[in-house]
């Protein structure tokens, strides 16, 4: 309560464009507001439908003390649930993944079926009561095959998102994709600090050699680059619009979510090291005659950044552990029919957003040990460059002031 | 203060026969409760004193953040204290055991007799008078060879316990035995969690093959398994009391302390990976051709169960580090005059416990892991079965509810 | 606030010449107010000036959770920062060490000039004024080479000690300096610990056979050991004397700081395994026939003894971590056109005190973890041979008993 006080003190002064004050980053009580206050009350993305295709499939999620289990039904319907057992507590699901007819706790087997009803356990004795026992469960919608959950007892509308993205989406056959590659890399910072790196390209220039071969520092619809770069863009442009590819960034979801369909520089077809495609087989009804077709920004905070392309996409989960520590899982999906090896490189599929994800913790690491000192004063975003990380902080900050107790 | 009257609250509308509510678990602050409540107040085993044989033989044992050493003294008693120098703090006893002829301080030589008295120590000037210096006493008993503290000023009476194991004891010649093995494990877990596992054996089958060799997973007096093995049972108790073998369960200790003697099944001798002897030498006045004594379950809480059988004994003492963090110690113990690759071989003796103590571990570190989620909610123990554990819950929470400052 | 009621509480009762109560050791809002009320309001030492010889040059210096840089600017001025860009608060200076043109933030290159005036950056707009984002200026002031700072806004006068130490090191040359070897070592210790041990050599039979050699354990200006000693010590105070060389222990500085020259026994010319001088070359204006000129103890609270010889410097700067953990930066200076291999020989150089360091950081952490038990008391010093520490704690106690708010 104290540290909720604190903080609705210090977000009262907060101008918008500035960054956050110390505790906000470094306090361990400052991040169990943004759990309760943040995390808990919208959705969060946790993987993608195509991960667990089948009946019994089943996906694990962590998120700061909490663990989540997420399982496609016998019904085809996909579920979650606190991956937690209601005898005694003990976790179910141990692996980040797998399959089961039901789910079983490895405690003492007590069994539960895929849509989180309890179905038996020994020596329970003929009073027990099996409908009380059923495993919690947690709001679980998908979109467009992302699987988002909320932890919180009523969840927001997810459908204007859903509504608002389809457009962009739908000429990439979201439902016809499979995760290429996944990685996990835990950095050494608060989620914010992935979250603002993330939402500004001031930093790329000598930061991210790969990925410069196909963004530029200011990656928005209206670039203020070279004349040469900005007629090629609106040359770009100018055949989506022929070809009715829908790009105009979205406005419905303010600054909790977006999409926005943006070219890349120099003709690039995908964000590899040298611009060209990633994946012979290019997604859903994309022509391959028209591979230049940039990629969908796909924003929703608290925990989302994407890149939807012609022929693979790239997804990215920050999962919060604790003040100082981050999960970011990156995934590359492809058409379901690739064939690794053939259709596509997986070095040369994964390399540029390895090499980003790296340099970007090293940057998130260095951001969060320099505010740790009593040096450290919240300082300005260059409003020119750095809009999108004002507004990230402007739509966190909204959240807490929204939620914490008076 | 907080944290106490929390745990008085919650403790109030707890009932019998359910797992506790997280923060007992897994609260920093709750374990405080925990060590000032339940382990200071109460006798905790920490060793055998066949481990300190000589004058001058000591033992030190951590327990939390304390540590204390156990020392024979030069007229034969065993006493403890707080390893920890009265002239500026240092530990004196740095490893695990040890002789000496006085505990001299490794800072600055401070000295301290076997009784815990002041020795001596150099440039202390004429008027120190260092009787006010002696080591600070730790209360010490020894049962059956079996060492327990106490760090409370006021211990309990521990007599009813001493005179109500001594018949089930005294055929295994408590007083010659001599450790043959020891293990320190440290488990990533609450210590009730480690003691919730051992007082129930619902999560045997599948988790414990070797141990599963000797007993059954009701491994009571009143075993519920098949006909033919209840037989059996019953035909070795009828054996017992032919030959005056005590084996009925004590009931002077309620939930704090007991003793029962449980036959193995399969006729096996010994908690040994085929039912086989572990030792060829067997304990006290036990007749060679008498194998069949089960085992002697010894109860004491909060910290320790055991295994006394025909040729071996296993103790097992459970030391809280923190409240995720418990070190048990597992000591296997046989004649004094038994002799390492003739009497026993220490693979066959050690190998199903030490599997056992693994597979445990993994169960608790996953239940403490479950537990942290919010999911979490107490569920109930199932009564044919787990009333061990419901009883061990039972005796910590009225510990606390006795205890706690109002 | 409830660590400083307690902790001004405790101090009212503590007598002089006792140990301190347990929370002063371990605990860590005790600790937040040793960073607070006794190393931001004094001047801290951190390095030396020969470290920084040409503009551009800087150390990066680590106290707690603060981040520091020293840095020799283009006027040839030391001045010390925050390392913590001002735009979103990144580390500015990564390294131990290292030179630069500008002081360049890595995340999004903002600069700052060598006086810590913001510099440029890119994409700020017409309107930004850069005056108000320089570095967060740090006090920083060099006596005889010795670089200080203080993180308070308004420092104590260094003026009183700068000219108390002057006549003890004008014959050392200490404007010619270079180190030869540095080193880190953290110890898992309360930096108060660190300290109490150095101020007494009551431990030092025993546990430090390697400086034995070189000093007795009195080590102070009237020698309690046997009448040879003390004859010889005389001997060399009185050629001292003869030579002007000022050797009488200051008195100015109370317990805070000290200079005071000590013989060393057995003729030894410097701190070396066998007492034959460290390096060929002497300092300053020392005659080379004259080099039994001890050392220098130079004492400054809260963080830095030293040992200044004939033909090398050794300092020492404590730099707390945490509660319970200490850095500790040795560096062995030598005249600045000494060369290694001809005029020093490394091992020969560093060998007594990185065996002295390691010996006593394993004394420092056994004494840390026998306080954590709740068996430690305060102890007493030993008047005869403890008073140095007696009078560190007395001057901590008084820090705080200051400056802990009512």
């Amino acid at each position: 309560m104290d540290a909720a006080l604190a903080a609705r003190s210090l977000l009262e002064d907060h101008p918008y464009g500035w960054s956050l004050p110390q505790p906000f980053y470094v306090d361990d009580d400052f991040f169990a507001l943004d759990m309760e206050h943040v995390f808990a009350p919208n959705w969060v993305f946790v993987g993608h439908t195509c991960e667990v295709p089948m009946p019994g499939d089943w996906l694990r999620v962590d998120l700061g003390v909490d663990s989540v289990v997420v399982v496609r039904g016998t019904d085809g319907e996909v579920r979650a649930f606190f991956n937690t057992c209601r005898h005694r507590g003990s976790l179910i699901c141990l692996e980040a993944a797998g399959h089961a007819r039901r789910l079983t706790c490895p405690y003492h087997r007590w069994t539960y079926n895929l849509d989180g009803s309890f179905a038996g356990a020994r020596y329970l004795g003929d009073d027990f009561d099996g409908s009380d026992f059923g495993l919690q469960p947690v709001h679980c919608q998908a979109v467009a095959g992302y699987v988002f959950i909320c932890l919180a007892d009523e969840p927001p509308d997810l459908e204007p998102f859903a509504e608002g993205v389809a457009p962009f989406l739908a000429p990439h056959g979201m439902d016809e994709l499979k995760v290429a590659y996944s990685e996990r890399l835990v950095e050494n910072c608060n989620w914010k600090l992935v979250m603002e790196n993330n939402r500004e390209c001031y930093h790329c220039v000598g930061a991210h050699p790969e990925l410069m071969v196909v963004i530029d520092e200011f990656d928005g619809p209206g670039s203020k680059v070279t004349p040469s770069e900005v007629e090629a863009k609106a040359r770009t442009v100018a055949a989506w619009d022929a070809a009715d590819i829908v790009h105009t960034q979205t406005t419905a979801g303010g600054n909790e979510w977006r999409a926005v369909r943006i070219p890349f520089v120099n003709d690039a077809a995908a964000m590899t090291i040298d611009g060209s495609p990633a994946c012979a087989r290019v997604l859903g009804t994309i022509d391959d005659s028209m591979r230049s077709l940039g990629s969908v920004r796909l924003l929703h905070l608290p925990n989302t950044w994407n890149h939807v392309q012609s022929d693979h996409v790239l997804s990215f989960s920050v999962l919060p552990i604790s003040a100082g520590e981050t999960l970011l899982i990156t995934r590359w999906l492809v058409h379901r029919d690739a064939v690794e090896g053939i259709d596509y490189d997986l070095e040369h599929l994964t390399r540029v957003w390895k090499a980003t994800n790296r340099q970007d913790a090293t940057l998130a690491e260095q951001n969060q040990r320099g505010i740790r000192t009593r040096g450290y004063r919240p300082g300005p975003y260059a409003p020119a460059i750095e809009a999108g990380t004002a507004d990230f902080t402007a739509w966190y900050a909204e959240q807490l002031r929204r939620r914490l107790p008076r």
